[in-house]
């Protein structure tokens, strides 16, 4: 068969996503034997299978038309109701008509780059950040620009010098970050920081993306208010943030329901680009959503959660310190899914990872989690679906790659 | 509360689409007493909620962790090999890595305008068309032109004069068309156009999108053949056609499942852009439609919807002759959901819409279906959702708006 090698030559380049994790390592993960602290895959003990099922066949008995047909695009009426309620619990009380159901989180930001970036657009991220989100970028030919971060999150001062020395058009008009227990490196954004960050937006005119997919798991210390939360309550800056919430860390991924709640403008945006992304999400996962968050579902996963990843990273944390000593330069999380540590010798975790297949482990190396290909020395390791026995034995597996690294 | 009056001016010009049937008028569609012959909407009575909840539930029963963790990109193995299967009763047999499940066939018409447009880009659509394809393309910055069609579908000798006098540049990339019972006139692409159509795609290096909603929803005549299944035949059409199909007009809107099958390059470009869009496809909904599938539900769907819509074409066509009489210009469409027509002395369907809304009957004007605004006299009505009453009763209360419109 003979067809043309490049008949699309019109098209934009694209190429698979630099560094994403999960397809890049995919097919190793799933080799008999490995042990995997690579994907960001929350535990699937986690799950509450019963519940789900309970609420999906309820929600169909009680109205299958309702269930089977085209929904509203900005989601269910029922469904948004439960999320203003949701984020009134978290500190930040919008309306429902602040709040858009999304197909997962990961939807929700790419409506904000539909209705917010063009091709040039200049949009700054937190990094090390999530590879997903500059994917999305990049794709709509955004200007993307990394920001550093320190063991208090985003590094605000650097921040407000890199903006001083920017010009108008260098200027950001998006700040994407995960302030809450960040993939990949578990960090939360100080309180100081979260005020100093805001002040920030406003005066330059930058939208906020708060993306929040793990900040009801904190395992330990207190609650801070999200950034929407402290917006919420100046209206001066209540423009600037828009946040991200999902069901995919604390539900269930399968489900693919998220949400994005923040200003009517942006949000109005967003349900035109999702008019022509998917039209809407499917009412049936969301009615059985509202039924679950209605039962109190919600906290009672989340309590179980935060026991069972709680001790998982305890365990983890204990594992590697026992193992690599002094040789450990590790961040101990306060919640999330995520141990982002380095370990004396290893300069560059890229090249230390086929060593750690040899040895039938898997993490994802820092690089992959930046903006610009350097290479970096940090390890991602998930605490979430590895069992209690895997990571000790995946631990001693990693120490074994590291040996044979430096053989 | 003063906020900034535009926050957003960095940001693209956002637009609510251009005539959007659906969004413009739903706020009149739930209007007490009212009889919609507007949506899109398959008949509620149409959906078998029993059979979709039993293979939701013994999906979940068999394997809960797949249904509810994170899936590929490309959609789950088993729904890809009952596509693959179901392509190939379609006449294209396709091995499944040259399918993708999308959520809906909206999203695959989405993960194509990423995969092969950029701002500028020349793309060319069939008129009347589908508005919500138009919207996608103006959002991406397409330049988009319409073709002509008549009641054989497309003309393709005006498509072959337009490609005659066009420079390079100007030329399209992509050519979008619903080229079985299309929405919204319900035409029918004739054999010989779609020979003809396929012929000029490859001589000038075109992409054909062949979006086929409704083509297994025929009530007369013979079956003909797809472009994806005339084009699969040949190396040197096969490259210019990719086919986006769906199961919201045959299983349920609500499960938002579709996909595309096509070239494996358009393909990989489409899961790129899909991984962005939104990681997956729900899972759990997969895993729900492949049962179906494999159970024979598809087949026995179609079958019972086919015999409802027809007798409700048949309704709708009769009372509308009977009605209108001389003064009707109609076609009689072999399959789908629409009826496409003119009443004399409408020369704007617009203009009569409020007289309608007034008589508690709705319609979709035809200026809603075209690329440029112009007026149009047509109507389009849908014979799928209202009742059997409501459809006589419906037509009743158009011919009092015409009248109330000639006062």
């Amino acid at each position: 068969m003979s067809t043309p090698v490049h008949p699309y030559a019109f098209a934009p380049a694209m190429r698979e996503p630099q560094g994403s994790p999960i397809r890049e390592l995919f097919p190793y993960m799933s080799l008999p034997g490995m042990i995997s602290f690579a994907g960001g895959y929350p535990s699937p003990g986690s799950f509450d299978a019963g519940a789900l099922q309970a609420a999906a066949s309820a929600v169909m008995a009680a109205d299958p038309a309702q269930c089977l047909q085209y929904g509203p695009t900005e989601g269910m009426a029922a469904l948004r109701r439960e999320l203003s309620a949701l984020m009134a619990e978290r500190g930040a009380p919008l309306p429902s008509e602040q709040i858009v159901v999304t197909s997962g989180s990961q939807q929700g930001f790419e409506l904000l780059v539909k209705a917010l970036v063009a091709p040039g657009t200049p949009v700054w991220v937190e990094t090390p950040t999530y590879p997903a989100a500059v994917q999305a970028l990049r794709l709509a030919g955004a200007a993307v620009r990394g920001i550093p971060s320190d063991r208090d999150g985003l590094c605000v001062e650097s921040l407000a010098a890199m903006l001083a020395g920017c010009s108008e058009a260098e200027r950001p008009r998006l700040l994407y970050l995960v302030p809450t227990f960040a993939n990949p490196s578990g960090r939360t954004l100080a309180l100081d920081r979260r005020r100093a960050l805001l002040v920030l937006a406003a005066r330059h005119r930058i939208v906020v993306v708060e993306d929040d997919p793990y900040g009801s798991l904190r395992f330990d210390g207190e609650p801070l208010p999200s950034l929407l939360s402290l917006a919420a309550q100046d209206a001066a800056l209540a423009p600037w943030v828009i946040y991200l919430g999902s069901f995919s860390k604390t539900m269930a991924p399968g489900l693919r329901l998220g949400w994005m709640a923040g200003p009517a403008e942006i949000l109005r945006r967003a349900v035109i680009a999702k008019q022509v992304s998917d039209l809407c999400t499917s009412p049936w996962l969301q009615l059985a959503m509202a039924s679950c968050l209605a039962d109190g579902l919600l906290a009672r996963q989340t309590a179980r959660i935060i026991a069972l990843y709680r001790r998982k990273r305890d365990l983890m944390a204990q594992a590697l310190a026992d193992t690599f000593g002094a040789a450990l330069r590790s961040e101990m999380p306060q919640g999330g899914m995520f141990l982002w540590c380095g370990i004396e010798g290893v300069d560059d975790a890229a090249s230390l990872l086929p060593h750690a297949i040899a040895a039938r482990v898997m993490y994802v190396p820092g690089a992959s989690f930046g903006v610009d290909g350097a290479p970096s020395g940090a390890l991602r390791l998930s605490f979430a679906t590895a069992s209690d026995e895997q990571i000790v034995e995946g631990v001693a597996r990693l120490r074994q790659a590291v040996r044979a690294s430096q053989a």
